[in-house]
């Protein structure tokens, strides 16, 4: 018995809701042990089987719920049968970040106020593909999260990165930068071809809101900005694309170069 | 008067609902003879001011309304703040499609049963980025369409473009082909890396469907099929940004091979 004092529990940590079939499946191939709850309509059961499966032995709560409820459950209409509470993921601390682009020579994506889940969810899918093991999401407070939707277009992608939260981007670059990590802006004004770019590793690829691009704080802590040239029929790509082909193209010279691209940093 | 029978008036052209303020400025820049209708709200007044002056010139009807009319004028909530009423463009027939072009050694963008409008739009953006002047959407019938929100999403894109429609592009493609046109797939599976691929022109880069791919009876009329390397942690590229990736590389070849690329054709 105790005396008297109560050890308070620490306020139960709200869930990460993800939906979506191959973001769910993601999660169970690489971080199962976070999964708290799985809510799926029977249509997906044949593709989630072993899921089911590693459940039951593992006594996480697994419920067949209706079209409908699973919409509810996830506030939205495309959650592909499959719903999952999960820990929320750690955000990597920038020094932490910094630490493992500079240890494993590698690449990280930044996004200066991309606003929609649609475009943060293709640029996660993107790096992932690529090779990318951390993001950087920036925008002033309240912090930002990662919208379910946006783990949901992501296929998975977000299961394979480590991602780093700020209000303040351009200052976390300005550090980053001390740390000899090569900060290279997108910007569509910009005449400098990334064919030609030959950027130097760590790196760190910033991209910018839908409308405005980047800020000019966050411009004036590049070292250099690269711009797709193209006919000029229409002003700018849709920047979930331009970061789809810049990051084919940093994946490419990474090749070239002969420095083989490190996994994800593990939290 | 008229002696007795009188001519019956052709039955009204339903019209093309088009919304988002870039998307609709391009229609006022590339076909305002089309335009038929305008519905604005105030906030946007003074970025559509050259088309209000146009319109009270050339008698096309002009209203402000709220931002909830607007919605239910375009069943979309991303307006914008401008909906317009335009003749419904003219589907180029594959026939044409094809003299083009031969003529001007273009490139076209094939979609076979990419489904998702946003992806559709974002496909049409990059094409007329990189200067692409024609699309083929190929879809079982009923005939497919640009879904509204396609065009939104192109931002202006397809008033730079030709659209034809097929319900069996493999029977399209192999017309084209019969033309000398050159058919390049993009396929996940595919060893070949756009970067060494030489295409010669014209050509016409066909994309699949957002879970399936191409369709086999595609495949087969395919001169050659792409695949994007990656990490291999993700097993591919949302459509819309594998055809960035890929329209980018071709625009570079292009570029390199020293041809001009060819303005889209006419109605």
């Amino acid at each position: 018995m105790q005396h008297g004092s109560r050890v308070r529990p620490p306020a139960a940590e709200p869930n990460e809701i993800l939906y979506g079939l191959r973001s769910g499946l993601a999660v169970f191939q690489r971080r199962r042990a976070d999964i708290r709850r799985i809510a799926f309509q029977s249509s997906v059961r044949s593709e989630i089987q072993e899921l089911l499966g590693w459940a039951a032995g593992a006594n996480v709560p697994c419920r067949e719920e209706s079209d409908k409820e699973l919409a509810s459950r996830s506030q939205s209409s495309q959650h592909e049968g499959l719903v999952l509470d999960v820990k929320p993921r750690r955000w990597l601390p920038p020094k932490e970040l910094a630490a493992w682009l500079v240890a494993t020579q590698g690449t990280a994506v930044a996004l200066d106020r991309v606003r929609n889940p649609q475009n943060i969810g293709a640029i996660v899918r993107s790096a992932a593909f690529f090779g990318v093991g951390a993001a950087i999401l920036g925008t002033p407070a309240p912090h930002p999260g990662l919208p379910p939707f946006a783990l949901r277009v992501a296929e998975g992608g977000a299961e394979h990165m480590q991602f780093t939260r700020t209000t303040d981007l351009a200052d976390t670059l300005s550090r980053l930068k001390a740390s000899r990590i090569c900060i290279i802006g997108a910007d569509s004004h910009s005449a400098v071809d990334p064919v030609n770019l030959l950027p130097r590793f760590p790196a760190v690829l910033v991209l910018g809101n839908e409308r405005e691009g980047l800020n000019p704080r966050i411009k004036a802590e590049c070292d250099v900005l690269v711009g797709i040239a193209g006919s000029g029929a229409i002003e700018s790509l849709n920047v979930g694309v331009a970061a789809g082909v810049l990051l084919a193209e940093l994946w490419r010279q990474r090749a070239r170069g002969g420095v083989t691209p490190p996994a994800a940093p593990r939290s």
